[in-house]
């Protein structure tokens, strides 16, 4: 596969470039982005998420940590860099957060640990990369694109992905450290809500059934279109609470939770995993807009408030087309999301209600 | 998800149904076909296979378990069972069986152990089963299917499918099951090449570029239509000879090495998986059909043969309509495969220049 060997220093500071990145002043931009759009969106999982359920300060801290993504992403378009830059920039800010579920913050598997999982894919070259089931992989961003850039491989799993991620230099953590009380807690109440179904329905996945959905939900991703016209997509995520078997959600599926060609558009998905792998959903709104000829909010929309609705799968997407417009549709109460063009400001949105 | 959790009868026959089954006499259900066509096509993976490099007895031991497991698929059909169970049936003749690289005769990882993945896709209700990486179920194809059926995840991955092949009752084997001395030889054959490049280039990486593609190959699969007009699509493999780190290929991702949707078709492909998962062949050949309306031949054609070709993707892919037609095309030397549509004879074929 031809793959370009060296990462641009960019991206190294990318990589490991977490916290104090200062926002980026949309004013500076307006005259050159004229020229060549760029934009970028970002998510930090769909769900039950209503207006009743916060404290005025939670609402204020989800929203500040959406906009400090978002912006740290805008800054590298700005600066000219790389979408993929941008959208491991935006990506590791909510990692790094413990309100989303992805880096710190993971949900909490059935046997109490953390297996994260991310894919980022280039929209110019096609490449990929993806990892499932990593423990110890601090951003597991930084390694599915370090997959991309340095493996044969698209996609690595488990213990493997792990040697992979050392030998890459890649910042190693104890399983700990994405630890969180308020995931914990959330095991707790699904883990004893699943034993008392188990024992009622003497079955496990019938009792998984009856679990609601907000332990089956949050992932983060961000997309994005440089100045170069190039689009990226990026998606990470901890899963699902009190996952089992090993199993393997969207989140790390090129083609259901991350897609990008320039010839379309890039999307990076949240939601009920399962569905968006059996409707390939990122890779299907690609497909529509591309061999339809209709535009990014027609594709996205058909597919997630048709296709998905009428499956039953719920969640959301965000995406991002070649001439800078930008799509957010979801089905379920809300979605964590923010999203900026070039010489505009920050959008940050939480609640169905608002635009 | 909406899933039915009771297999049918004849799915259980077909779970453990590997030798013994009579081949069907195509002459029997010439009548009954011409009001529900049904159709079978198989693979036994793609790659450098050229006659000059085949022994007569060779050849013909090749033709004749290909003979089988197509038989065996369309008798399952012609008895009036579904796809599901048909395609199921035909992988498992090519999964006991040692020529091809699932199952028994799957190559060996770096390590010197077997890590097999598989997927199965109804094209019905859209479910899905995948499991990757398991080292010890006789069947990966079953426990796809289990998957599917049984469990509230689409893809379980390592030893949690295991956990979840042991509560199914599968049939577990020890690792060494699937070793055969011809595929060691090559493992030996392609390390001893891979450290000598490893050694001049300073790289594993770049030193499994230059690994020949023989080594990157190999996957069965099956793809039918049944009388019910039900599509059905299913893979398995034992992946890349010396694929280390978790590696994970095309053939458990849905939508990459396995699609299928009654709305369209349903495929299994076979080849250098990575370029499969970028290019999401399964589905991308399923959505051509149904978005710019053209027939499963120019879509299959212009996928495998203008897509991959350009991208450097060798392969193919095996898919069948929902009309019964069968399009085989592969951009290698040669394609195991095999096809049969009701009330015809077999067709089976290994180089280019046959039809």
């Amino acid at each position: 596969m031809k793959k370009s060997l060296i990462l641009s220093p960019l991206a190294c500071v990318c990589a490991f470039m977490v916290h104090g990145t200062s926002l980026a002043n949309a004013n500076n931009s307006t005259l050159e982005n004229t020229k060549s759009p760029f934009s970028i969106a970002i998510h930090g999982g769909a769900g039950t998420i209503e207006k009743k359920n916060f404290s005025a300060e939670q609402e204020k801290n989800y929203r500040l940590k959406l906009k400090e993504a978002i912006d740290v992403g805008y800054e590298v378009l700005q600066n000219k860099g790389t979408s993929i830059d941008a959208v491991i920039a935006a990506v590791q800010v909510l990692e790094a957060s413990p309100y989303f579920n992805a880096g710190v913050g993971a949900v909490y598997t059935y046997e109490g640990s953390h297996e994260l999982d991310a894919s980022i894919m280039d929209g110019n070259t096609l490449n990929a990369g993806a990892v499932s089931g990593v423990k110890t992989v601090k951003s597991p961003i930084a390694l599915a694109n370090a997959v991309k850039d340095h493996s044969v491989h698209v996609m690595l799993s488990g213990e493997g992905a792990e040697v992979f991620a050392k030998q890459q230099n890649l910042e190693l953590v104890s399983n700990d450290y994405f630890d969180t009380k308020h995931r914990y807690q959330q095991l707790l109440k699904a883990k004893a809500k699943l034993e008392k179904q188990q024992k009622e329905l003497k079955d496990f996945q019938a009792a998984h059934q009856t679990l609601d959905n907000k332990y089956k939900y949050g992932t983060v991703g961000a997309v994005a279109l440089d100045q170069h016209g190039n689009l990226a997509a990026a998606t990470s995520t901890g899963g699902m609470t009190v996952k089992r078997f090993g199993r393997v959600g969207d989140a790390p599926i090129i083609g259901a939770g991350t897609y990008a060609n320039n010839a379309s558009c890039a999307v990076s998905a949240t939601g009920h995993g399962e569905y968006f792998i059996r409707y390939h959903v990122a890779a299907d709104i690609c497909a529509r807009m591309e061999y339809q000829n209709i535009s990014l909010e027609q594709a996205s929309n058909k597919v997630v408030n048709d296709v998905l609705v009428e499956a039953g799968g719920s969640g959301g997407v965000i995406a991002v087309d070649a001439k800078g417009n930008i799509a957010m549709p979801f089905n379920s109460k809300g979605m964590y999301r923010a999203s900026r063009k070039s010489g505009e400001s920050a959008q940050v949105a939480i609640f169905k209600e608002e635009k």
